[in-house]
């Protein structure tokens, strides 16, 4: 069956009935946060194993259990690997591997993907190895790739269960008390893992400072760990950086971030409840720098700034342009001395940040919102999921979630990468529904979906460039031969694109070698 | 039937199935955290509501409906008061009413508990007006009397299902963040009210200090919350003050808490793994101040102390005798800027400090608890719940909840009060089953439950009197007439406690007037 935005999507894949995507949601809706069961620890229980062996075993980790895992540490992150590897000692066999985002680091996973180990994954972002090994049809079962605050539903919600969730600890306590601010691995919050931590059966922390109790200040408390294993090191947090750290001093990069400015100011956002959100891409924090210089330059602090946090949002709240920050995961770690420090860098857990099913998430809040894009198609949706070629190049993290809550959603791209056009008829993937984005700020002007008058009205007014998204279109294939259309239908689905509210926004197709 | 500490238990009480007391849990068991339901709320959803009124509604209460308070403005608490008039107003009937403990302000409840208005309460802790109307009968069910940590298992683990929860929020913004160390009516932490938010099926707050949004530094968040109604007040905060704030400076009293400190430090507990927890009453404090001086002159750091948490205890913390306070409760203003200040002073849950259903609480890391007690009985008992004349007269609180966790659970008292003694055969009421309680001390000497050999051991060896429980008896009824029988069996049961795993301790009855 095709769903409302005009994919097709298989009614089952592998024995998992898909809902396709129909739309935003309109009102409230009752749902749930589902029962836990757990294990209660009396006094002198003790907690501390001798090894992730040991922690596998108490957990009853066995063939099809469920595994979680969270990715503070990024690129840095040395638990999944070394537990996985343990679980192929133990000859364990298809597992299902939940992991908040995969990196190029985790490429030992391949080699256990092939030896049937592993079975399954969800995952908001994979890239490297593990990625295209996927898109090749290495993995028994579709990748299923949802968001951020997808995946809290879908923890909270119960439709995904987890049997031990492992969290990468850079402190601990014996009696389970965590947190990401203190000792060689420190890496900030915890916001994933918090939301892991209150609904798996059971709760294992790899450590590589353990420290006399109470592990203040604690991020995820005892009372939701049920083990705790010291290791000589949980990874390497020189590799949390995320992104370039520095806005681009490139002119095209600068011009659309300076359009993007604008149109957060022609759109009257620029105000004490700003609440702003960005990536730390070049362009993306050039949009922070040019606000910078407009809120410094009307004496403007606005209400905060969220996400994955970069120590570029920090400069901009010590120079009082936010109340505060939200912090779900530090970018670098500039940001992880920030959150230890100044009790206005706050973290949020990932349903807090973004889970379209609790009483609210931080996302509703935002004022605007700074997109990247692989592609952005006619009809306003995006593409950061696969790349031209088909290969998964990342996905949504907080993409289609932010889209979502954002009052003003803006896609900053340049017209082509290189040769290639990124404005297209139609994306190959789509991680985030058009009905969710706003403006497309490109360097030939700005696309305003037609869903919003209101804004293509102000920024006219403003003597901001609005052109059609058509227009981006014939100028980013200007002068370029008619790309052949790309390949479709290759051998069947290793990927299923889940919209932040489970159902399917798409699905991603096996490559050849 | 009897429990196994001899005391009668009826099978059934108002259609709810009593399991009597059976001695303490040895092993891990399997429990739940229950599903709870919720509404999403979509981007823009309103959660300001214009009364409490509004609240009622939004949150369907009805006839019959459970509503849940918590404590933190103890004494100076005008948000029940102001529900449960509404509720009144609206012409309710038979709510039970989950409070998580109950002072004189509470006085107006006497007229709806009259009215029907209110047919059954849960409390870790009653005292005036309604702990008065409780015992004479006016009730139509009896009054569920719970420890602090044993709310938190009847919330999570569903055995209690609350419909609304109202939080008295010191400081809300409009999407349902709250902080207790903001505004007019400041109170510290919001323990109590942490535990109630996870699992209500809907949560309002109430504040007096709405501010712009995001009210960081945030202690419940917005994801949590369904609305949030302005009042002019939520109460007096200068009535948070517990107990007398100061150690004791009467002889006896010193003599007795002298004796605690050097116990505590006989057994060998003084040293940096350190947990402690007292009360704030003047023989704790002054335990406290003993311990202090000793601390000092050893150059001991303990780990952390617990619980309410007092000025002297933040002034422990300042002067480096603790590395931390785990705060469910702030006892004075001193505290609730500590815990705003200090990040050594950090806020827990009621789940994680008392629930004995959870992965391991914080009572289970305390070194030493000082108790203490209306009356103690041969077999090491206490009483905390009822006065002799059978009067409610507060309730375990954390009572029992510490002293079966604590390492070392001391009872201060002396042999009477006035001319009434308070070490007895049997006491009136079971608060603290005796099997978890380690030592009684008094001015006469110390005596050490007979499962504490290895105590009793340290003790004689550090030269303390250590007596046998029977010679304090004998003290404290010396010279006394024999005192008539306490009255018995005067007309049914309007009260049941019970312990932290839901058990039955023991049954209030009835008093005429």
């Amino acid at each position: 069956m095709k769903n409302s935005i005009g994919r097709f999507v298989p009614d089952w894949v592998d024995g998992q009935r898909l809902k396709p995507y129909a739309g935003l949601t309109a009102g409230p809706e009752v749902h749930r946060r589902v029962e836990t069961s757990l294990r209660s620890f009396p006094r002198g229980t003790p907690k501390l194993l001798g090894s992730i062996r040991e922690g596998l075993d108490a957990a009853c980790v066995r063939d099809g259990s469920t595994i979680s895992f969270h990715h503070h540490l990024r690129n840095g992150d040395a638990v999944a690997n070394a537990v996985l590897k343990e679980a192929a000692e133990m000859g364990l066999r298809d597992l299902t591997v939940a992991a908040s985002s995969i990196f190029p680091v985790h490429a030992p996973w391949v080699e256990l993907i092939e030896a049937g180990v592993v079975r399954k994954i969800y995952t908001a972002y994979a890239a490297g190895p593990v990625a295209d090994a996927v898109v090749r049809g290495k993995l028994p079962s579709p990748i299923t790739m949802h968001s951020h605050g997808g995946r809290a539903r879908l923890v909270e919600s119960g439709a995904l269960r987890i049997d031990a969730a492992f969290v990468a600890a850079p402190t601990a306590d014996g009696a389970g008390n965590l947190n990401g601010v203190q000792g060689p691995s420190a890496c900030g919050t915890l916001g994933y893992a918090e939301t892991d931590v209150g609904h798996a059966a059971t709760v294992i922390a790899i450590t590589d400072n353990l420290v006399p109790y109470p592990a203040c200040p604690i991020s995820i408390s005892q009372d939701y760990v049920d083990y705790v294993v010291a290791v000589p090191s949980i990874g390497n947090r020189s590799q949390i950086v995320s992104g370039t750290t520095r806005p681009t001093d490139e002119p095209i990069g600068l011009e659309i971030a300076a359009t993007a400015a604008k149109v957060i100011d022609a759109v009257g956002l620029l105000d004490e409840n700003f609440g702003f959100q960005t990536g730390a891409g070049g362009i993306s924090l050039a949009v922070a720098s040019c606000l910078r210089e407009t809120m410094l330059r009307r004496g403007v602090t606005g209400s905060f700034a969220a996400g994955g946090i970069t120590g570029y949002l920090v400069d901009m709240l010590e120079q009082g342009l936010f109340r505060s920050l939200l912090d779900v995961q530090c970018f670098d770690l500039r940001a992880v001395d920030s959150f230890r420090d100044n009790p206005r860098h706050q973290a949020m857990s990932a349903s807090m940040y973004a889970n379209p099913w609790n009483k609210g998430a931080v996302v509703n809040q935002l004022s605007a919102m700074i997109l990247g894009a692989a592609e952005v198609d006619l009809d306003f949706n995006v593409n950061v999921t696969t790349a031209s070629d088909g290969r998964i190049i990342g996905g949504s993290g907080g993409h289609s979630d932010t889209a979502a809550g954002a009052k003003l959603a803006i896609v900053t791209t340049r017209l082509r990468a290189g040769n290639v056009p990124k404005i297209v008829e139609r994306v190959r993937t789509i991680t985030t529904p058009g009905e969710t984005v706003d403006v497309v700020v490109t360097e030939a002007g700005v696309a305003v979906n037609p869903l919003r008058g209101d804004v293509k009205e102000r920024l006219v007014c403003a003597g901001i460039k609005v052109v059609p998204i058509e227009a981006l279109y014939d100028d980013a294939h200007r002068g370029l031969e008619k790309r052949p259309a790309s390949p479709t239908a290759t051998g069947g689905v290793v990927g299923i694109v889940e919209y932040r509210d489970g159902t399917v926004l798409d699905v991603i197709e096996r490559i050849c070698e």
